[in-house]
């Protein structure tokens, strides 16, 4: 295999997680270690920055900013939902990889990330340029195939389960106060962010919360919800139920869109399961409930990030390098679990075009007959995931996170409209 | 002053927060140091626990566990809502302290709960019962009068600015993807935890969220509300919302309660005032925008308390002790702070009756001239109180917290029906 000179270029894409960033800071140092790299440039808000030429050299920034990505949620570089559909779009990508001369292209992200990079990479052979192109899995729905588990996940979970535990001794200490207690967590297509706060319960701790989770996985039907929270409430001193804003009924219709359809506006968007559920348990239970809806802050808790997590975020970054420098293409960095009860973790690659459009669900024989609980094979798969604490620096009272410097790279195309 | 000799009893009451469990750890600590109080009891869930005799002897405790106080959130010993309001309800008090010998009595709450405890003392001195009672502030809202500040408000703001800093990366890297984000905080009456928020503003980044804050001391309005927010996304690159959940209009209605009043069960309950703004932006002015709403997430959330709150909360613990066993009684501890520019905290005495029905609202002269951001002096008041981390123990990769054993004290009388 020739060894293939020249640039290298990273970009985010989709939602920011915890270690999105973890990620980055993996690229950049292991770029940093192969001379046929020569410049490592980022893209500012994924494609949408290949796009308009919003380059920043990376190799540029300080030692203290490329480590600081190691715990700095949110990402660094900006990220995008814009795909790429005219072939003017990609061409115009082509044209900005060919004018600086980049020849690796790492791209951090989902499912629909993945599919850009392998039409990308496509489009490059096709014009026979030659371009090496690595995905860098990125996902808090811990849904991409092809891979253990993704990302992001794991800090995702920690977060949750730490913030049940807090309110678990919250809705305890209330006592009869407030008898139902409602978590309602990310998860459009599935369930393994809920699925996740599971492992908040105690080992060998039945009666630890949570109590009742509800997973897209799984119909949804009010009346059987009435009857599980009512069963609870006869064994526990208080009831508390996670469950994911995607849930559907047993037509597949969203659950919460029926609800916010009779809003002051008429709009009909995803998110309020959790009031819907609480709204149901007050007024045909007669019970009060709590719900707590912790938004967006599920994916940017980098305070409470798993180490494991942001460790593997920043080993695939390295591996990407890696296998890129070592001529492979169009493949994703898969993380790969070890056989031994002794978890460990390496990297592996899958081809790019078995990434997009086929998203892992959770396998039914991991939720419990009930539908209502996970069972020791779910809570073995997810538990090493939350391991390790990152330290965030503090700074008067607060995590002091890191910005990158973002030396612009010099524009020599012209404008481009996106 | 003649020593007073008996058993000690502490209670806990209305809501938990990430500290109040310090301050029971704080009596029990110091009771031990005196000979004068014989046993140390806890009551559970407050004036229930009194009424039910429903008392734990805290002494019968491991170190470990009086320890593992000091960074559990909820309260360990239970908490209640209860008010006492029949005479037969303050006679039962009286008769469950005669039985135990009850000489020394703490109670952790809010104006409330200060409230109750007058409430008893009086009775005693009226039965010529010889009763030292002594209140301790706890109090997210931060809203007792006679004290600097409450423990338990300055955990939650460092965990809700800590937040905010997270979010608004998250909202920075997604740039023209989510223009508008909005958390919602807790604050029925005052607006002490928005304002709090200001807090994640970095020293000299005029641009740093949150950009608008809404107190429910400022009357809401929707057409400044967006005028406000044009004027942010004219200059900066998304718009960072925080408001309490308490948000009143002109005529001192809750904002929240005229949106959820439509709701399918015709409730009308408040906290919905984040998905309101929501509503809003979305409809007037037609760009995306995402809410957070925290929920009792904010009074539980230790894992990122404030060290700085967690050792204040422990020493007014030890305080109200140290005041009984003076011959102090009819008294809340206060918290003293200093006059030096470096921030020192000392405790003092405020008169309970002082303290119920009494809310502290934020001066006028610290809010910003247009209502929606906070000044200097506000700063200068709260930053030192989110100072300091707890180091809360983890494993497993979750946070440990610690179950009192709750050893039961032996019951003399017959049952009470509350």
């Amino acid at each position: 295999m020739a060894e293939l000179v020249g640039n290298c270029l990273i970009g985010q894409s989709g939602g920011a997680t915890s270690v999105v960033n973890a990620s980055v800071a993996g690229v950049v140092a292991e770029a940093l270690n192969h001379s046929c790299i020569e410049e490592v440039y980022g893209a500012l808000n994924g494609v949408m920055g290949i796009l308009q030429e919003d380059l920043v050299d990376l190799a540029a920034e300080s030692q203290q900013a490329i480590r600081g990505l190691r715990f700095t949620p949110g990402a660094a570089l900006g990220t995008c939902r814009y795909k790429l559909k005219k072939q003017q779009d990609f061409d115009r990508v082509l044209e900005v990889f060919k004018t600086h001369n980049i020849r690796y292209f790492f791209y951090i992200g989902g499912s629909d990330s993945q599919d850009t990079a392998a039409k990308i990479s496509a489009l490059a052979k096709e014009q026979a340029y030659d371009l090496r192109v690595i995905g860098i899995p990125k996902s808090i729905d811990n849904d991409l195939p092809g891979t253990d588990h993704c990302p992001g996940y794991g800090s995702t979970v920690k977060y949750i389960c730490t913030t049940v535990r807090e309110l678990a001794l919250d809705a305890e200490a209330m006592g009869k106060g407030d008898l139902v207690s409602i978590v309602e967590v990310m998860g459009r297509n599935s369930g393994w962010i809920a699925a996740g706060s599971s492992l908040s319960k105690r080992r060998d701790h039945p009666h630890d919360p949570p109590h009742l989770i509800y997973l897209p996985e799984m119909p949804f039907a009010s009346d059987k919800f009435l009857d599980d929270v009512r069963r609870i409430l006869k064994k526990e001193k208080y009831c508390f139920v996670v469950v994911g804003e995607g849930l559907v009924d047993k037509d597949g219709n969203y659950v919460a869109v029926e609800t916010s359809s009779t809003d002051a506006f008429g709009h009909s968007q995803l998110g309020g399961v959790g009031e819907y559920l609480k709204d149901l348990v007050e007024s045909q239970l007669g019970i009060k409930a709590r719900v707590a809806r912790l938004g967006v802050a599920q994916r940017a808790a980098a305070h409470c990030a798993s180490k494991t997590d942001a460790d593997e975020a920043f080993l695939a970054g390295q591996a990407a390098v890696k296998a890129a420098v070592n001529g492979e293409t169009d493949k994703m960095v898969t993380l790969v679990r070890g056989d031994s009860d002794h978890y460990t973790c390496e990297t592996g690659l899958t081809a790019l075009t078995e990434v997009a459009n086929n998203a892992k669900k959770i396998p039914r024989e991991w939720i419990s007959e009930d539908g209502v609980a996970m069972n020791f094979q779910f809570a073995r798969y997810a538990q090493p995931l939350i391991q390790g604490e990152v330290t965030v620096p503090f700074e008067n009272g607060l995590p002091s996170f890191i910005r990158l410097h973002k030396e612009p790279v010099d524009r020599t195309l012209g404008l481009y409209e996106v």
